[in-house]
């Protein structure tokens, strides 16, 4: 059976990939007086009286909303909110596989970021968190930005912030390996959509140095018409030099590419400019350029999407672990500074004598990584004043 | 420890009755390209272009959303959405429990109809139905009403029609053992909110008799001023002879007392007046006439809410096998012979030998009634052409 095929086989066995079970036993009618009639009756008075008690009482303490609209899941675009759905639910396994947090999946069956805005604000509160998964931008800006406003709990877009956080921790590795100066540093990000805006911002936070972003039309410069929001802001930030010209003069002397975009826009040519580069081409499944190619133009270390490469970049490394040390102080919000502690918290997963051009970052199943970033997030979330409980090491 | 703490501790232990767990493994590489991306894809693109493949490949063939505003929780009131997550998440772990069907608790944080109609319905695709829970009347009534005709799967307000169901099974039973005759009986109902409209309804729809809805003006009456939208409807279906008074009047000669009301509010005297009363007294947890009181009085059967006394009128009798049976066709609706089926399979789960004037309807944990309903339910949308797929016997 090839792999496509296994995979329906798979999932129509599994008739979905999570499944809601009860915690309590209801075996009597004791046991029902108590989860039920008239026992539950209690826990409802005390949230009543103060809603914060819903953390202690409901699943809220270990919950998080997966949300999307369908709009651009995977590489497969719009595909509507049915249609998104095994993506979410996969998502929600691995939350529940790697970090024992429980996450469920809704599909907002509409593409107004009013309506989108309100749906999620009006179910929000049960939950101890908000991921925003696979909408399209620059819609998914405004609607993550809203969000974090009118809801008391953390709102993250993973593939935004996820990616960011990824990305920037197999970077921390790679300029410790290439012995590269942080803050001096060119960096081309080629795709300006939700993760490559995401990425190019939180590497900003994080010090790499000059961040040049870069789309179809070439290096996004201050002052550019038609640029959206995200691309607006960071164009403020990003190409301080205000350059102007294609991808291939961008990377004239960068040290980092990192590729957010299509297949095989990169050549191995384009990588021989480069200075010593630092190459994370993460289209997927087919990078911008096949890391074989990128080593033979010169690159000092490559990374991709890809699981039979090494330096695989995968968000899994990161959200299952930001939540758990989110849910674990009942953080308010996902501040920038707790996304580059994640970052952080992921590269130092790798002891610095274990780190090699092939070793960058953790792999997608190394556990360490959860509870580092988990115990990072909780921490840093602590010391901004944004923690509803008192850090304590998550184990 | 008094029941009050003990259901207070018991839910502090649980930090939550419900749990999202993972139905498919991820431990490797492997299975992740399989639950995940890439294999992920195919399932997806399968929906995209089929959208009722979703109940094959995604949890919706056996998820129900399980949805309140916060308005009449219990016996509680309008406590908000927060404060009525302990009773959400008990009944998701009661359809778990009962019939191993999965539900998930959502709050919707507004009381406009409007907003909570088009909330329901924007994020109603991924599951198989909708489960409308301690919304207060009138507004559940327009809201479940638009909810269907805009939602492809059936929506149930369990509070109107599982309550109606299973007064209706016990009535079947009352009926039998009394020996009363069906379609000839006066019916009083005290208590005119959401379940005792649909109690009304479901009743005449199983032709009982003749249907007295009493609420704290005394009968209902056509052109009866003041009446909400529920309360007119049954008003031209109800008290055919037009009869005005109290509920005292309305109990003269009466058949059966259905109480969904205040406690105490019928003495032992107004039972002494009925004709070999039937009297189901369920204001929870202190009934309308305490049950040896009616006795006195001289009814022939009594029942209530309570588990302490025989005859308990409960709707966890209904709703477990009633959403089985509807996932198990992948039913668009819930009609109104549906419902009666369901009152007919609880009935008929005691072999009529073993009827007495204290066993009336089987016991909240008799495992048959959910097997029978949702036969019974399963079968019946079938017969009406709204199931998707065909009925097999569910075992």
């Amino acid at each position: 059976m090839d792999k496509k095929q296994l995979a329906i086989e798979k999932h129509r066995e599994w008739q979905g990939k999570i499944e809601v079970i009860s915690r309590a036993p209801i075996t009597n009618r004791e046991e029902l007086s108590i989860a039920y009639t008239p026992g539950v009756a209690e826990p409802c008075l005390l949230i009543a009286e103060d809603e914060d008690r819903a953390y202690e009482f409901t699943r809220k303490g270990n919950l998080v909303a997966m949300i999307t609209d369908g709009t651009a899941v995977l590489g497969l675009g719009d595909i509507g909110p049915s249609a998104g759905m095994p993506v979410m639910e996969g998502k929600c396994a691995l939350f529940k596989t790697f970090a024992d947090v429980d996450a469920f999946p809704l599909c907002i069956d509409s593409k107004d970021v009013d309506t989108i805005v309100q749906t999620i604000a009006l179910i929000s509160k049960s939950f101890g968190g908000i991921n925003l998964e696979d909408i399209a931008a620059p819609r998914c800006f405004e609607i993550e930005r809203r969000l974090k406003e009118v809801c008391d709990i953390p709102v993250f877009h993973d593939d935004q912030h996820g990616t960011a956080i990824v990305v920037g921790a197999a970077l921390l590795n790679a300029v410790k390996v290439t012995h590269k100066e942080m803050g001096t540093l060119r960096v081309v990000i080629n795709g300006a959509g939700a993760a490559g805006v995401a990425i190019g911002k939180h590497l900003i936070n994080m010090g790499f140095g000059n961040i040049i972003m870069c789309d179809v039309n070439g290096m996004i410069c201050e002052g550019n018409e038609g640029l959206n929001s995200g691309q607006e802001e960071i164009s403020h930030i990003s190409n301080t030099g205000r350059e102007h010209g294609t991808l291939a003069d961008a990377l004239v002397n960068a040290d980092i590419f990192i590729g957010v975009s299509r297949p095989h826009l990169v050549t191995k040519e384009m990588i021989a400019t480069m200075n010593q580069g630092i190459v994370f081409a993460m289209a997927n499944p087919v990078p911008e350029i096949m890391p074989e190619e990128a080593k033979a133009g010169g690159a000092a270390i490559v990374g991709s999407g890809r699981s039979d490469y090494p330096n695989q970049i995968n968000n899994v490394l990161v959200f299952p672990g930001l939540f758990k040390g989110i849910l674990a102080v009942r953080a308010r919000d996902i501040t920038e500074a707790m996304k580059v502690a994640a970052s952080h918290a992921i590269a130092d997963v790798i002891p610095p004598e274990e780190l090699t051009p092939e070793y960058v970052i953790p792999s997608a199943f190394d556990r360490r990584a959860v509870l580092a970033v988990a115990n990072a997030v909780a921490k840093q979330a602590e010391a901004e004043g944004i923690s509803r409980i008192p850090y304590a090491e998550i184990l």
